[in-house]
Parts: C-alpha cells; sequence; structure tokens
C-alpha cells in the first residue's frame, strides 16, 4: 500500500483525492493536512466522508510527512509547495504539487505571471509535467512531479495532435474556456456565492490569466515553435467540469478522415482519451466524476478553420484524478488504477 | 459473474443500474432493453458510457430475456413488469422489479391509487418487499422482488424506529418530501423543461401521491397498526436527491439519549445508514451519488413532536443503488458489493 | 416625490429595495448607505446599475439622514435598527425596519430567541407590524414600522383565513418552509458559496429558526389563542422564492366550497394576494420578482387535515416589495403604487 | 393606444411580450395567438399571469387580426410568418417578425441555411432589419420588420464599432456565444430536461449555426466588405442571458482610449447600450430581464488582438424588448417606453 499525505485536504480538489484514494486499491492516507481545520474531525467538514474518514485534519508540517508518507499530494495555492520542498524531503519522499509553481521551466516568466518570488527555483528543472498522456517515460521516474492546471490539460490535449503534427497554424490559436465553480476554489468569497454565480456567465482574466504561459509552453514543445495564444475562461453556473472551445487555422485544405488519423494516432490506445463519433461535441456531463477528457474537432471549410473542443471534469482530470493517475505512473502501477470510474449522470 | 438483464435501461433509473453494474465485481450485463431506442448504441444516448459499453438497445422480449440472464432488473412504468411475469420466467431468472406493481399487498388499494388493473395479481403475495434493512431474510430467498419507491424508502428509514418502538403517535405523522428532477424521469415534457423547473419549488401530488400507501404500508407493518399519513413531495432544481422532513407527535417526553439509542439499535450495524452527530441534519449534497441514507432526528419540547429527518440519493438507494444491493442478498454475495461508492461533492 | 434613504442598500434586500425604488413613481432615493463600501460607486457593487444610479454609498449616519428623508428603510443586521432609532429621529422622519428588532412585542421573547439584548424596548409598543393584508389601518399612521419577516409573511398570509375563521386546530399546525439562497445574505460564508449550496438541499434551524415566535404571535392575534407551531425552513439551490407548506387538523368536516369562501373572503379584494384556482399549487417561479402571495389549499378528508399552500418572492414581499408596500399606505399613495411588477418567467 | 396581436404567444419569446406590454403606457394586447393551446386561459399556462390576464388563447388566423391590430407580433417557428404574410394584411397592419424569414437580403442563402423554401421571396427586399441601434431611421417606416436574432444582436452590437470604423482585420472574426436555455425554446425535447441541461456546458452548431449568415450580413454592411466569421454558440445551464466574446486581429496597434473613444462615439447616446468601465466585463446577470447591452473590450498586445464582449438578456434585448423598441420607433413613440426596466438581481 503507499502511504499518502495530503497537504491542502480541506479545499476541492484536496477532498476530490481523498474521493478517489479512498477507493484506490493500492493506496492509503495517512495525512490530512489542512490550514483552517486543524484538529477537526474531516467528516465534520466533508459530511459525504461520515462513516469512511475518521481521521482528524492535521497542519502541514512537510518534515514529519515526509518521514510518513511514501508520496505528497499538495493541492495549496501558488507558492505554499516552492516554499516547503527541499533535498531531504525529495530523498524521503516524492511529491505531487497541484500548484503551478513548478509548472513553468523559465522561474521569471512563472514570477512574472504569478506575481510570487518563486521560492526553491532549483528544483524547476528537475520537476517533471505530469500531462500523462505527453510525459509519460519521465513521470514514471519523478520525484517531484508538477501536476498541470486544468485548462492547460483540456486544452493542451484537445490541440495536441495537430500541434504536433502541423496541421495548424499555430500563432492563430484561440482558446474560448469554460470552467464550473469549483475550480474557482472554496475560499469564502463574495464573488463565488450562490446568488452571485447562478443564472449568470462571465469572462475573467481576459488576456492576462496565469494558465496562458502554461499552456502556450506545452503547445511550443507540442509544434517545435514559440506559440502565443489568446485564452479566455469563462465562469459558468455548475459544479464541475471545463469546456475549451479552440480555434486554429489550417495550413492546408484537409479532409475530416485525414484530421481524424491523426487524433487516433495519438488517442487510439489512451484510456483517458475520449476521440467522439463525428459530429458529437463534447459536453461536460458525460465525463462528470472521471477522469476522461473527451475530445473532438469540426473543419469549417468556409474560413479554412479548426474547431478543436475538450471536456474534463476539472476536479478529477484538471486535478485530483489526474494527481493519481501520476502517482500511479510514478509508483509503477497500472495506469488508470482506482481510475476506472464511470461518470455519473444525471 | 451473474448474468444481469435490464428493461428499461434507458431511463434514469436504468442508466444508473448500468453505472453501478459497470463497477460491480460479480455482475455483468448482457441486456440492455429499452423501449424507445431499440438497435441504437447504447453510448450514443448516454454519452458517459462511450468507450464503456459497446452494446446497442434490446427489446423487452422478457421470454429471450430470462433464457440468458440470472436475474432481471424491470426498471419501467407501472404495469410493465406486472404484465410481463409469470410462472415459467420466474422459473428460469429472478426479477427485480423498480416499478411499483409489487410492492402493495392489497392488490385493490393498488388499483385505487394507481388507476391500473394488476396484471399478475396472483404474484403479488409472493413478491417481497426489497427494503434491505427492514426484511433481509425474505430478500435472500426471494424470486420476485418489489424494489421500494423512493419517497418510501427516504421516508420509511428516517422513521422506522420511532414506528417500531412505539415512541410516536402513528397517526400524527406528516411528511414532507423534497425530490431532485431526475425522479420526474426521462420524458419529454414540457413540465420537466430546464426553465421550467430551474430557479422555482412546487409541491405536487398534494394528498395524492401515489407512494402514500407505499408508506403507510410500511409503517403499518413496524409499528402493529394501521397508520394514515400526510405525504407531500415537492419538486428541488436539482438533479438528484430527496430529503423527507417527516413530524410526530412523541407519546411522551423523551430525551435526546432515548431516542438517541433507538436510531443505534437499528442502524449502527447497517453499512448504508448513517445516524449523524447530534444538530447535525442530514443533506442530499453528501450522498451523491452513493447508497447511504443519511438520517437524524431533532426533538421539539416546546410542541412535543420529533422531526425525523432523512436524505437518500434517490437514483441510487432510492432504486438503482438498493436493487443492487437487493441482488447482492439475492445471490449470496456481501450486501454492499459494488455499492462501496462514496459520495460525489461537490 | 418621497425623499428615501436605505440604510444597508449593498445587501440583497437593500438592493431590490433600489430596483423597486428605480421604478416608483413618488420616490427618490437620497441616501445609499453601507457598511462596507463607503465612497464606492454603488453600481461598481451591483452592475446592474450602470447608468441608472450614479450615487456613491454613504455610511450609517442615521442622525444626518434624518434630517434629508422623509422616509427610512433599514436593511440591516438584528439589533442595528434598535440601536439606532430615538425620539428626534422618529419626529424628523419615518422609519420601516426590514429587521426583526420591533416585530415581537415581548421583548424578552425577542431576546431569549435572537440572543441580543434591546437597545430600544420603549419603542416597541408603538411600531406597527407592517403586513399590509392585515394591519392595513394602523400602518397608515405609523412613523416606526416592523416590516414583517419572509416566512412569516409567507406562512401567516397562507393560514390566516383558517385561522381568522376558526377552521383548524391552532396546535397542530406544522409548518414546512422552503427559500431561496438569498434569504441567506450576501456575506462571505463558504456555507453559502456556489458549490456548497448548489445541488442540495437541506433543513436549518429545526425547532429553533428565529422567524418561529413571530409567526406564533400572528397566528395567536388571528385566532385569539395562544399558539405553538412547528416551523422548518430549508434552503433550496436558487436563487428567489420562498414556499411555504403548512399542515393542520380540521376542526370538523368541510368542503371546499366552504374553505374557498372563507379565503375568498380575505382575498378577493386583495392585489397582491392571489388564491389559485382548485387542485392548482403555489410555485415559486409564478411569482419571482413580482410582490404577489400566490395561495392555495388542499383538504385531505383521509386524515381530516387541510394543506394550506403560500408562494413568495423572499426579496420581494418578503422584504423589499412589502416595506415599499407599507410605505405607499404610510404616506397615503395607493397601495400598489410602482408594485404593479409582472412576474418574470423563466 | 396601440393594439397589438401576438401569434405566439406562448412559447417564451411571446410570453415575454406579455410582459413587457402588460406594463407598457402605450400598448394594449388584443390577441393571444397560440397554435397549441388555443381556448385554454392564458393565465393557466402561465402562472405569473393569474389575475394580470383573463384572455384565453386564440388561433392563427391572420386576416381576422389584422383587422383588429394596428401591429402583429410573430414569435413563432422559421418559415411561419413568410407564409402567412401579404400585401391586404401589410396594408392593415405593422409586421414585428420575430423568425430568421426576413433577416436576409439573399433569399438563396436564407433557404440554404435554413432548409426551407422561402414563401414570400417578394417582400424581402422591403423587410426592415431591427436593430435599432443601426438602422433607427429606417425603421421609423417599416411595415414590415425583421427582429434581429438572439445572437446576431449580442454579436453584432459588441463588433460594430470596430468593424464600422475599420479598427480590426473582418475576416479574422471569431465569436463564441453562450446562452441560457431559454433561447432553446418550449418545445417538448429530452435534450432540453432539467437532467439533461443542468450541471453541464456544450457546444452546438458548431461552423453550422443558422445565426451565422446574418451575423455575417450585419458584419458586411458595417465594413463594407465581405465578411465570414467563426461561430459557436454553447448551452448554458441558466434560463436566460447570452454572452458573446469575439476575438479579432487589430490591423494596427492601437491604446485603450483610442478604442474605447470609438465605443463611446457610437453608443454614448444610445439608452440601451452601456459601455463598462475597464477592465469590467460583461456579465448576464446584470442585464437580466432588462433591455440592455453591456459591451466592453480588452486588447491583448501580447498577440495583437481585440477581445470584445457583450452581454444581453436572449429573451428581452435578444427578442421580446428589442421588438417593442422597434415597435417604439414604427409608432413613433421615445424608444424606451416601456422598456426602462431596471435588470433583476440575483
Amino acid at each position: 500500500m503507499i502511504k499518502v499525505g495530503i497537504i491542502g485536504s480541506t479545499g476541492y480538489a484536496g477532498q476530490e483525492l481523498v474521493r478517489i484514494l479512498l477507493q484506490h486499491p493500492e493506496a492509503e492516507i495517512v495525512w490530512y493536512g489542512s490550514r483552517s481545520y486543524v484538529d477537526e474531525k474531516y467528516s465534520k467538514i466533508f459530511g459525504n466522508m461520515v462513516n469512511l474518514v475518521d481521521e482528524k485534519c492535521m497542519g502541514e508540517d512537510m518534515d514529519a510527512l515526509a518521514e510518513q508518507a511514501d508520496v505528497i499530494f499538495t493541492a495549496t495555492p501558488q507558492g505554499l509547495c516552492g516554499s516547503l520542498v527541499n533535498e531531504k524531503i525529495l530523498s524521503q519522499t516524492k511529491i505531487i504539487d497541484l500548484s503551478a509553481d513548478f509548472r513553468i521551466k523559465d522561474v521569471a516568466k512563472y514570477e512574472q505571471w504569478y506575481g510570487i518570488t518563486h521560492q526553491s527555483p532549483s528544483f524547476v528543472a528537475e520537476a517533471v509535467y505530469g500531462l500523462c498522456e505527453v510525459n509519460r517515460q519521465e513521470i514514471r521516474t519523478a520525484r517531484l512531479l508538477a501536476n498541470p492546471g486544468c485548462f492547460p490539460t483540456c486544452s493542451t490535449l484537445s490541440i495536441y495532435p495537430m500541434a504536433k503534427e502541423g496541421f495548424i497554424d499555430m500563432n492563430t490559436i484561440i482558446i474560448d474556456a469554460k470552467s464550473g465553480t469549483s475550480g474557482a476554489g472554496r475560499g469564502a468569497k463574495v464573488a463565488n456565492l450562490y446568488c452571485e454565480v447562478n443564472e449568470s456567465i462571465k469572462p475573467y482574466g481576459v488576456a492576462s490569466h496565469r494558465h496562458t504561459p502554461e499552456i502556450e509552453d506545452q503547445l511550443s514543445y507540442a509544434s517545435g515553435e514559440e506559440v502565443k495564444i489568446n485564452f479566455t475562461p469563462h465562469l459558468v453556473p455548475m459544479n464541475r467540469g471545463i469546456l475549451a472551445t479552440s480555434y486554429a487555422t489550417l495550413k492546408k485544405s484537409v479532409s475530416y478522415e485525414e484530421v481524424r488519423a491523426v487524433y487516433d494516432k495519438y488517442y487510439a490506445d489512451e484510456y483517458f482519451v475520449r476521440v467522439l463519433d463525428r459530429n458529437v461535441y463534447p459536453e461536460t456531463r458525460w465525463v462528470e466524476g472521471s477522469n476522461f477528457v473527451d475530445v473532438n474537432f469540426q473543419i469549417d471549410e468556409r474560413t479554412g478553420r479548426i474547431i478543436m473542443m475538450g471536456a474534463i471534469d476539472n476536479v478529477v482530470k484538471g486535478a485530483a484524478g489526474q494527481a493519481v493517475q501520476n502517482m500511479n505512473l510514478m509508483f509503477g502501477l497500472e495506469e488508470n488504477t482506482g481510475l476506472k470510474i464511470v461518470p455519473m449522470f444525471p
């Protein structure tokens, strides 16, 4: 059994880690970390865990935790993992960081977009970006894993085959994304109250959202050229789910079959990526609660563009599920162990 | 492996049976029955099933199905199971009927409340009412199982200990229940359109809802006296969940501890019933996707009444989950096999 | 033009006062009071008011306000109005208090249920309870008006004719109420975040909610006897609306027509109370945005009880709308001036 | 008083016409037309209209209606208005058609995108496209008015100043739009059931939606060149509201102030268009129930693009409200008569 510690177990991503790991046959949670709820029963905060989790919340003592855990998930705000990691800890345990601290290789770029001084830049090079479908090999041997952001996961995977095979003009990419409200976190803010979010949709972080450089990096690696995109997220009145609708100009006229073949080349053997049937578009309801990424595309011959669409559950494939997928790889398990969750509908 | 056939697999309860059974280690679905979608791919109707279910929908040929299946679930409108069942079928397979056809022992009462002539009244006596926590023994040997209604499951289990132990005046019981919209079914009706249900709550079937006699029967069995109740369901703008708030006059003044002891007497060993901590009330979000029933009570000394509350997921414990719990009992499996689902939040 | 000041204009009820008063032909807002947003533009907080309100928020200087305003609405937490009111202010202006401070005539009872020491008990006797349909005459001449609570408005008006005419046994009354989330206020609390409220229903304040004594008082006045009730509110995932489902034992067997005649006796001439057709039950969607109260009843001959149902928009008839209705009466206007709002659907 | 007839008064747009016209000081509804509900009381279908509308639904006899009404609104499916209009009717009354029949000047293009043979192509040239902010002059004298589509209204108005002034490369325009569910109509379809729409977002009509040519036409008129766009609508789990997020490449580097000046040039004097403050983006909740269009933009210097955003209430400015705005113009009234509705929040 893999002994797991969770720092930040009382946020939405942290709680989802608990949900998934409780049903994982090879993992056992030994530490429910929390800043706000130390010494409170975990099941008092999350009533779904009554009778399933008896433990109380513990603090964020990374050194103590490193001695008990085979792997630590940090589901915490930006900057925290960066401030805690060190060589001693990494020699004792593996770290899967759900924050952005180790996702961007260019520290200056990270600091600029996030407005934070990186506390452990020396570990950035070592960290492996945990987009399993792309970096599977490197993940297997990682000590420090940067779990991808929710928007980058959904956006990159829906565009990746076209970028990799050079079908699209990379500097025409526009990503218009829509997210459920769990992505806004569990902090007590007026903007996230029920009556403020319900019955409305709004854009935010227009031309400035911090997931932009992360997506650009991944698309640059895929295409071999420097990429600049437009990325606009929107807040949707629903709990879970991200839909990314991406637009790009095709380099030349291509048929449905040609594009489909490319998507199949990359994804036909991927358990978690489902390329949908022609004219069937991703909908977030069909992946809810699961680690699936549903993708598809539509060619618009009138404009010479391709519309690439992807849907994930932001809390699962966009956070906790992908983190466990990475854990499975890092510990030599089948990649989908504990993750063969059938999406729940309605 | 138990070979399972489902009649009515394209309704919400039927689809939930599929979700649960796909993750059940001892069951295998051999027949996806549907009246409306014969020969269509199941995963085309329910996009969550892409890559998980390859089968096409089949019809309702109960005779053919009886030869292939060890158990048949009928998740169909009232009257259908009653019109199909016969001795030959029951000699070949077991039937778990999710409709109301075999729940009420008094056929005249059934016919009066449902406005249907019962097509196979001779099997009513044999049918076992599948409220597992109450009728566990009889269920194990049943051939024909009447799976309880969603409201009756939630209402009965929250009141049962008080009724059984004679703490309450049975003819003062008022049950005010609230249900998510999946309970209204998947038929194309204006009343169930998004814009008609969203941002509203309404009562329906006031003093006339067909689950009334079913609840009265169960409470009568529990208390040993004939019971008449008021039962009022309400439609709530959410997908899943039932909350029942029940009121009754206490026969005498009792303490929290006395009542708590009675609830524990009946439920402390029940995996699926969670008696919550004092002053913590059931909320449907904490049971979503799971087979749990969360119950609790509050004594009001000012009025001499007790308020008994229960929450279930109507599609799971109120339909498909309880049906699988019954299947487990009928086939000698551990009762919670395939049902140790952690509730999903948010 | 009536000059209006609002203390607490940045809560949901306060903002609704603004919405209604902006469309009122005889009123003009001269003071947008707020504790949290002093000196901020009102339309920056509430984007619906862009181009409609140019003013900035001001503080809570009741003395200064009293000199400018003909009437002050206090849409503030319990205790505030009680701490500010005095003879000088009441000699200069009228006060319509949307909090509970002056609703309950028995100060000790108020202090017990609210856990607050009343700061101006000497004004309690003078204050008029502003349930317009019941106290119209007294309201016309009031200086200090206690605007009813949302649940008491809905509950009392749906039960009132039966209580007044002695049709029901008053000590059998059980009120099961359901409220949209705007009733929980605009404070930044985790419990009211979108993801915590959405897709769930829960009871709260069971046997202890502070609107209980207010309802009991009103029903006692109506029936002429001391009344104790059970009142259970529930939180519903919707913005607006209250539905109250009330149960009582009929003193004797009565026909639909007899009960209907009583409802018509009290409400046929009331603009804001709509007694619905037989077998049509109130739904909150049909009153949304308006000052209407939709009521109806169902007799259950099986149990000898009557189910009385009422629906209001909690922010309008349950708060701001009724406050303006009271203002109209207090200033000699037609009662529905500025309030003939057609409910908005969907 | 303007005598108004409504064909299709029992759909969402038709019902909104009723809501608005009931509060309009210069209009009176004389005909509640409906195909499905002839002879039923209107207030039985729409409970919000109890006590406000006593009339019963009538049929679609356009000839009879033309004799009684000064103006007829046709809020009906595509093709119906086209099949009913003729010279005699137009000589008796004015027609405001909320369908697409007369919006596109090129009949072949209309027939291709809509898959319908136009029944009265001879009237297409005469019809005036009722985007009031753009075609005000022509509207005043129109007999046959083509009320714009919901997506075209929102998209065109948010892009118009940039197109008109030549700031953007017209063939780089990508419009990603999001709509509430009332836009899907009131027909009984499984796809629009509460449980199918709730908790999900999906694209539809990708590269094929029928509002595409209408938007292209308007942008072509504005820019003086032939325009081809990408337009992708998405279905959002909310009742009302459209948000359009549009992207285009700027022809040259421009400052915030330069762009702002252009928006102000076109909209500073428009009552219904609100250009928001810098960095404040449109949200559908702030226009709910009103005829406002909230617009704003963000320049992205990194990519050389501008993001133009607009929000409307699809049922008001996107349908019934704009139709009444057109009626006001056609009858010489102040353009905002009966339309100074304050948006309702929450």
